[in-house]
């Protein structure tokens, strides 16, 4: 019988990095479909940051966290190499939530098929949950309109530069914040955005001013940390505020407090927080707004590809420590 | 030439309690009306929250501050004694921005003829801002639905005591957030709230969770303060927060901060401010949403009366240590 690796969780984050300590990798039986199955061998995952929020044993959150001595979830992108369902046939090119694992027996339900012309990086970069992150916060919060001003944060991110470029495309001026100098380059540089700053330079209330001359019509939030009150107290009146990730904040006993609501007042703010399991029955909805501006070019993204499955249990830390340069994928 | 008494705003507000140090009251000579002006004889002040910041030149705020050396910026009640407008006549009961004055000369712009079966307090405890303010936050932000639970902070003011009355006839269940026992009493007795909480009490967190136990899906927020985060820690998923006022923050150097928005996402909340100059232009729709409720017996109100032009000094001072019981109305 063939085996195929896996690797399970078997600790919840403890405040240290996350590392091999929580995980145990097994080796087990390629199972064989049954009907309405399909088998999957996975050649490439995706690592994302809500993975964070997923180990973690809070009944509040949106999706149930991954059980201990379970396979730890995870979307990614394969090939079908055995399948007992009529719409899908061996060969297709696939995305889905497979897990950490080398295979993975799934039923049709969340399975998509790509086209073989969208390769497995900008598969797991564009058309999978950052794209359709992307577009359901930029335009279903954000509400953008041409000529106002939008910052986002953690935008050299798979989500908050997919996020910067639909703005930018859209005819607002666009202020991206990251975690490096060379990031903050490729986003002006490379992504066209109006301005960058690395939150970690000291005169940031300066630079922050400098960026947004006009103040901020949208806020679109990645990331948490100190920087959020200095842009909330940018924010012009009638702004919209996208939550969509608090990076900085997950893995802290006190989170860090938020901006008082006195200028959420003054200034009529909305702000508003959304996970994408409550949308995602409107992914080819989502998809279709978001196709044209891949189409015409508009959208770059990059890929960090970390080589092998064992590489995710130590990945992962590439999101607190802003090591990642585009979007983290683990290659089989 | 005959006189009137009026006060104008001499100082800003300097961390002491408002009070005859901020105001210099004036004789000014009974102006007569030129073509399209009216001459209102006030009998009914209206002292509002909204009051404190108006006195404040804080240029981020919705509407400019009043300078130093006009005449008090306020709503009112009085009968029309000289019109040269066509849509006003001498004798009309009118509602309108007079200041603090015995007479206001003014233009058609914002004036409202009430039927003289409204009298001078259910026009200003119902038929202005507080009834628009209730109506425009409740439903355009809080979104209602029979069966949920709204909870309110200053469920005793003129505003609260609305929304909380609203909320109960449209099916919720409603628990409101006071600052004395004979308030709460008032709520649940008098107004038929589900529960009340006095929020000097010291069990809070346990008064809090007895009064919701299915959480909560609607918080209005008028007072701020530190039951604020503890009422946004029980929100349920998709809550709507409306912030309509923060008394307990107006007059701090440093606001308190609000509460992280790590829950904004887990729970994918929805906060949004608002204040009342945005929304005047649909008063009469507001209004219209507003009188079934007050035909059918189910808004009661209750005025706090103070006596005389100058009781409007110290009178501002109740909404901070909560000492008004009621709509806050100033009788000339």
């Amino acid at each position: 019988m063939q085996t195929y690796r896996a690797i399970q969780l078997s600790k919840r984050p403890d405040g240290k990095p996350i590392g091999p300590h929580m995980f145990t990798p097994v080796d087990l039986s390629i199972p064989v479909p049954a009907e309405g199955q399909i088998l999957v061998k996975q050649s490439h995952m995706s690592l994302d940051p809500a993975m964070l929020g997923w180990m973690n044993p809070d009944t509040e959150s949106y999706i149930p966290p991954v059980e201990l001595g379970s396979v730890m979830r995870s979307f990614g992108y394969g090939e079908v190499v055995a399948s007992e369902h009529p719409n899908f046939a061996v060969g297709d090119k696939v995305t889905g939530m497979f897990g950490w694992a080398e295979y993975a027996l799934v039923g049709a339900q969340g399975l998509n098929k790509l086209p073989a012309s969208v390769n497995p990086e900008m598969a797991l970069s564009i058309f999978a949950l950052p794209g359709l992150t992307a577009v359901q916060g930029l335009y279903s919060i954000g509400q953008p309109k041409a000529g106002e001003t939008l910052i986002v944060t953690g935008a050299a991110g798979s989500v908050g530069s997919m996020v910067g470029q639909l703005a930018k495309a859209d005819g607002l001026r666009v202020v991206g914040v990251a975690g490096s100098d060379e990031k903050c380059q490729w986003l002006v540089n490379e992504l066209g955005f109006d301005a960058a700053i690395n939150y970690k330079a000291d005169n940031l209330a300066e630079q922050l001013a400098a960026a947004t001359p006009n103040g901020i019509d949208v806020f679109f939030e990645n990331t948490g940390g100190p920087i959020q009150t200095q842009i909330f107290e940018r924010m012009n009146a009638h702004g919209r505020i996208a939550v969509c990730g608090l990076i900085a904040d997950y893995t802290k006993a006190t989170p860090t407090p938020g901006p008082s609501w006195i200028n959420v007042i003054k200034k009529r703010l909305h702000i508003e927080g959304f996970t994408m399991p409550d949308h995602l029955h409107k992914a080819p909805q989502l998809l279709e707004k978001l196709t044209p501006y891949v189409m015409q070019g508009k959208i770059k993204y990059r890929a960090h590809v970390l080589e092998g499955l064992d590489s995710a249990m130590t990945g992962l830390n590439l999101f607190f420590t802003g090591g990642n340069q585009g979007k983290l994928i683990v290659k089989l």
